[in-house]
């Protein structure tokens, strides 16, 4: 069995973590988003990836969803009192994988090597790959201004009003080795519960990925990130409504068109049109602890196999 | 009261710390080893400086002597599984300055502002100035091999017999701004105890410091690291041995010809016949605990009292 799960942050880390109660971690290979990658304190922080990587390690922090578990911050509270930039939240522990992924990149080492040789390191069976090797990343226009990714996510805790979402470097991006061959070779693809915009649409704004999603032959399914039209915690919902006039499960189908074939949506949302193509199922879909992500990924299981 | 002292790193900080119990901070000017200034993960790291930086501000190791009281080793314990450059024993709050220092340094800071703003930031009243801002590497030649400086005294824990010092970059470094000035401003200069090669010897390499070294006005008095021929601890007696035939109180005096009017020494090397202006004074100078730092400080301002 092979599955590809394209992944954002904390909400595709708990998907995962459902998944890997149901199936065999080694069948899965998840394509990890890079647009919300950051220079912090010369370091290249690769938030998402290493989020689904802590979370497959079983090292993650469980309760904020990112970082990891039993965490100290003795490097960024020095930081911090020597005047240093200190708005990104760095562990200790954090801070030493990103210290040796920022000498390897400066080595020349690819991303996507690394991420491999981190996964191996920290006992990750399935691989993990990163869309791309190449520089991409999310900026968020408002108004005249434009941010990058975090430090509008982050510094600006998401306040300014999206008016759209540029994938910088996207155009001249391929996907990371591995991924095509995934996605053709692939049983079964899901599509996380993530922002559609910051986490999986800077996935897909890599031509090479998008285009061998949309060769697919094997079920793709898209698990909505909302529930009432709101994200469980972030801005997609905010987002979804601004950006394409509503946060409704049609509304994430829509955005997805093309590129899945059933969407896993609440049963709050209640019965909805979706686009021609795509099939929809309800259910329960908040990820309360490890019952719900499990309980999640089973639907989503189920929805796959309405296809099959 | 100006008091300039030409500091290495550990033996440095202890004659720092028990010459601060005796005379106010902020007289002081320390004029910091770059030698062995050492790329780590991708971070510029200054062990003497830093040493010397903690000790003032009261943050240091004590038991150690470098590196921070109390200090973790979280990123570094993630460095070693993730088969990162772990040889190096960096604690977290370390690193924390380390990334600042090293984020500055790309942004085009130099050393000397740099040391400034976290001696500030850290309290400390004396100004710790490095030696240069240029690039000089201490370098031990051994046989047939040149090894960087840490590469030998740390990962190699300095077995290879040395038959040369070399202080790759020294003749076209500049003091730091205030260094000569300071010199000439003086009233008093101390030279640490501290190996005379690969502490003080890569301050003197810099030529402005070592001519305004020798057109002193004030009286210096440098204190022997070695007691009984022998360093507390690391390779000074060895070094000396091989380097310059000997390793007692006269040997240290001809190494410092003409930058030094007093050496103090340990009662335990018995006369000896020095250098011709070279007034020696033997004391006891183990520098054990508080008390014995205090002591060589007070004997270190007796000598400088003789010439006065």
């Amino acid at each position: 069995m092979n599955i590809v799960v394209l992944s954002g942050g904390v909400g595709g880390a708990r998907f995962l973590s459902g998944l890997i109660s149901l199936v065999d971690c080694a069948d899965l290979t998840v394509v990890g988003n890079v647009g919300d990658d950051q220079e912090v304190l010369g370091l290249h922080v690769s938030p998402d990836l290493d989020t689904v990587l802590y979370t497959l390690a079983g090292v993650a922090d469980g309760e904020k969803g990112w970082g990891r578990a039993d965490e100290t911050r003795e490097a960024l509270a020095t930081v911090s009192i020597l005047g240093g930039e200190d708005w990104f939240g760095l562990g200790d522990r954090d801070i030493g994988l990103h210290l040796v992924r920022t000498q390897l990149l400066h080595q020349g080492v690819s991303l996507s090597d690394i991420t491999d040789s981190f996964r191996r390191s920290l006992g990750v069976a399935c691989a993990i790959i990163p869309a791309t090797n190449d520089r991409l990343r999310t900026s968020i226009r408002s108004g005249a201004e434009v941010f990058p990714f975090q430090e509008w996510f982050v510094a600006r805790q998401h306040r300014d009003p999206v008016d759209a979402v540029e994938y910088v470097g996207a155009s001249a991006a391929s996907p990371a080795p591995g991924i095509e061959k995934a996605i053709e070779a692939a049983d079964l693809i899901f599509i996380t519960p993530s922002n559609p915009f910051t986490s999986i649409g800077s996935i897909l704004a890599v031509d090479g990925i998008r285009s061998a999603l949309m060769r697919r032959t094997a079920p793709c399914v898209a698990v909505s990130p909302l529930i009432g039209g709101r994200a469980v915690k972030g801005p997609a919902g905010e987002m979804m409504q601004r950006l394409c006039g509503g946060a409704g499960p049609a509304d994430i189908a829509s955005f997805y068109a093309g590129a899945i074939d059933v969407i896993l949506y609440d049963s709050l949302d209640g019965a909805v049109e979706l686009p021609q193509g795509v099939h929809g199922i309800a259910d329960d879909i908040l990820m309360d602890g490890e019952t719900g992500r499990r309980r999640v990924a089973e639907a989503a299981l189920r929805g796959a196999a309405t296809i099959a």
